[in-house]
């Protein structure tokens, strides 16, 4: 670390070390800190919260290309990464944790399945301030350059303000050149309809490919759909206290 | 299905389709409807909410021991299972999906990590009616017999009263003999404080294997922690609408 003003920032993401998405991520964050990268070595997408308990870790450093950062190639999950992180690499917690830039949408039900936002709640667990980014652009070779200042101002605010405990941000950018500004959200109730692909391998024996696409039932102008649709970008807060603390009351009522 | 009046109930865990805790699950839930399991072919403790996008699944019917469940052993996550069952195996919503007996604790943070919890989550996302069922015992002979009744009264009342959209349920027994009721509860604000195991390798390269152990900041009493430790059984009602709603009107001024 050069200079002891400049904050600590780790960044991680979930669709591997090389992604265009995270070496966007971490050039802007060259800009305002001193940059730490651990990331997966391999594509984690659609893992979940997922840590490794039966298996060992590998966390190499690495350089991958030009800039300040450090930089640590993990085999783990994105949240073995900041778990690995903060209680071995660094062994302290930074001032900030940006996960991404995702290539693909975390909006609305997507954030339950997506690594990119379950590091960012893994670092919020931790204690650290911390934000998931994504791109609505599931492309290798997205356009992630118009996204650089929004997230160098979203990350300078939250470094600046902090986040309450318990609370992540998760930020999604609409696919197109030119935003129509920020917008602070709920995630919208939407879920994916499946269909599986069944085939049969060439040993006869049947398998199957997961695919689907989101059914969004939930018409509310105030979710993330509803203005990322309208070329918004949108900021959801969100939180890892999973109680339905509504419910409680009547639950009691049953027992 | 013998009896169009019996409900239907999907079974599922993340310990493996021969776990004696999803095994206790299915002789229970045999007393009360017509059972289909469909769970890990393999041990997915600490999977989260982890889906299977990047290769095949494969789900096959099996006969594990007596009863009148049909089995399928799926080569995905919990989750993975939860979502082939309704949309392939099944191609119908079950009336109930429970999940477990887990080998272990689901009480406060766990529930983000746990394997079990996000196959309940899951049909809860889908719509159906969902309980996680979790003992705080590891070991794979625990004790289950004593947990029989509760879990039969519990996913009895869960299919007369129904739960509200977005909600499912996690319980968590405590390892006693005898419990002292059951308490309503929300998760503990509790985390993992992580050592990681550092080894090196027989080629000389360093690995490591995660180890933790989870700090409980948080003494209120209607918390699921101090519950269990109270010797009750905890229900905490549990939603995957993550937006921390009270931060939004905060977080609107500073855009």
């Amino acid at each position: 670390m050069k200079n002891k003003q400049r904050p600590l920032i780790l960044v991680t993401n979930d669709d591997g070390i090389t992604a265009p998405g995270i070496r966007t991520l971490i050039k802007v964050m060259n800009q305002i800190g001193d940059v730490v990268v651990i990331a997966p070595d391999s594509p984690q997408s659609g893992k979940g919260h997922a840590i490794t308990i039966d298996s060992i870790l590998t966390c190499n450093p690495i350089s991958i290309d030009e800039g300040d950062q450090l930089e640590y190639s993990c085999s783990g999950t994105p949240a073995d990464c900041v778990k690995i992180a903060v209680n071995e690499v660094l062994n302290k917690k930074p001032d900030l944790c940006v996960s991404g830039i995702n290539h693909g949408s975390n909006s609305s039900i997507n954030v339950v399945y997506s690594g990119t936002m379950s590091a960012a709640v893994e670092a919020g667990i931790e204690g650290i301030p911390a934000i998931g980014f994504s791109l609505l652009d599931y492309s290798w070779n997205a356009d992630f350059s118009v996204l650089e200042n929004h997230i160098k101002n979203i990350a300078l605010k939250v470094l600046n303000e902090g986040l309450p405990e318990g609370i992540v941000l998760n930020v999604n950018f609409p696919k197109v050149k030119t935003f129509e500004g920020i917008k602070v959200c709920r995630q919208a109730k939407a879920n994916y309809v499946e269909k599986y692909d069944k085939r049969t391998n060439p040993h006869g024996k049947e398998y199957y490919w997961l695919t689907g696409e989101l059914e969004n039932l939930d018409k509310g102008e105030d979710t993330d759909e509803f203005v990322l649709e309208k070329n918004y970008i949108s900021i959801v807060p969100v939180q890892f206290d999973l109680t339905a603390h509504h419910f409680i009351q009547k639950l009691n009522t049953w027992f």
